[in-house]
């Protein structure tokens, strides 16, 4: 029996840690295992309520959250701070809730998101290494570090991103404002982290690919200029593997 | 068919990198998943060959190693500084061999190693989290990083290690030399770094459960003065998890 949302009496935010390499996407599907799905499960285990989480966003399979938010509207009379324990109790090894509160029941984690933060880890070598594989893409290729932080620059501000997403997405407005986008050193890593108002289908992965290409020389800064001027999706790069990509943050 | 080691031709030594949490130790044993086995039966389908492999140490279940040093006696015609690349091939992702060269006849990467490097690493927190969470141990407490520091320095040379070591070894002589023992922090994680020409059986997490509980003064330096003179297992600490543990270098 599906939850009555207009008569719950409290909506609860949850902040969520996952590691996605088994999970495919955040978005219930059908026979898959997916964040949401596995997130419902273990409310209704310890709730009896067969009810619909809302997720910040719609992060693809193999990408990883450090800080994932939803919330869900409930009659469960555990109080909200303390549902954590019972949901850690039940949720598999992969997926740990870090925080759980009670918000104002008009919140709503996808539409009142006001900014996101991604990381995107590298290193470069000829083989996927087992230890601190699953979170980060090898680069075959040795881009120069120097030349991807001078290109990084050009995506901050607002922009239309359309030459930097994947098809496959029913959304229209592709103007996107970047806040902050860094490129750090960390042992043999290279970690890209990236702030903006909202992202596009794969976008932080192409602005990637893109970048690790003008470190190779094979784009240049003007294509990146022409990409966001004209949408012309060949002038930006690759799409690099999900596994490099963590949601570090969401802010509202 | 057993191999017969007698009539090999060539020496090949391989250095792998493993993720230890699906794998029940380094050692054969029946009906598990262990290191040598995985690399035994890869071994045999590169080279139809079955034969033994001769690993640097023992390594418990859940224990990783960066650089795991091991031989065999072949009579395969692969180039030695080739077979790396069949070998992953056939090899899960947990395991991989890095390099791989001929070597004299005589050597024992067990035998001939002279030092090994292990790190051990922790995070403080009430809860273990997915990201991260394979190679790090979440100590409940908070120890002191000064105190631990300090009383690190005890262990440095030669000692007798008998208090130091769980039961369910052979082992009869229990003095060993460790050359460095150095604690770092790492953002929120606190990394040891110990280098010795040898370990006893739990030494190394031993060690770090030792200094752990200096460092929230449920012991003290003395405890670890008193462990070392008269190697009384009760004055060292406890043994801490194998996940945090990580062989980093074998020296020959």
């Amino acid at each position: 029996m599906k939850n009555d949302e207009t008569k719950a009496r409290v909506n609860i935010r949850l902040v969520i840690e996952y590691d996605g390499t088994d999970f495919k996407g955040s978005q219930a599907q059908k026979d898959q295992r997916t964040v949401q799905d596995v997130m419902e499960d273990a409310i209704k285990t310890v709730t009896g309520e067969d009810l619909r989480v809302t997720g910040c966003s719609r992060t693809d399979a193999g990408v990883h959250a450090r800080n994932y938010v939803l919330n869900f509207k409930t009659h469960t009379t555990i109080p909200p701070d303390r549902i954590k324990h019972p949901l850690n109790n039940v949720l598999p090894k992969d997926i740990r809730v870090k925080y759980s509160e009670e918000v104002p029941m008009g919140f709503n984690s996808r539409k009142d998101a006001k900014s996101k933060t991604y990381s995107y880890r590298f290193t470069t070598g000829d083989m996927d290494l087992p230890l601190g594989g699953r979170y980060r893409h090898t680069e075959k290729t040795n881009p120069d570090f120097e030349k991807m932080t001078d290109a990084a620059k050009l995506f901050i501000g607002t922009h239309d991103f359309k030459a930097f997403r994947s098809t496959g997405s029913a959304v229209t407005d592709t103007v996107r404002t970047i806040y902050e986008l860094k490129l750090a050193k960390e042992k043999e890593d290279t970690v890209m982290t990236v702030k903006g108002n909202g992202f596009l289908y794969n976008m932080v992965r192409i602005i990637m690919g893109t970048l690790i290409e003008v470190g190779n020389c094979t784009k240049d800064k003007t294509d990146i200029v022409t990409a966001l001027k004209t949408g012309d999706r060949k002038k930006a790069g690759r799409v690099v593997p999900a596994k490099g990509l963590i949601l570090e943050k969401v802010e509202y």
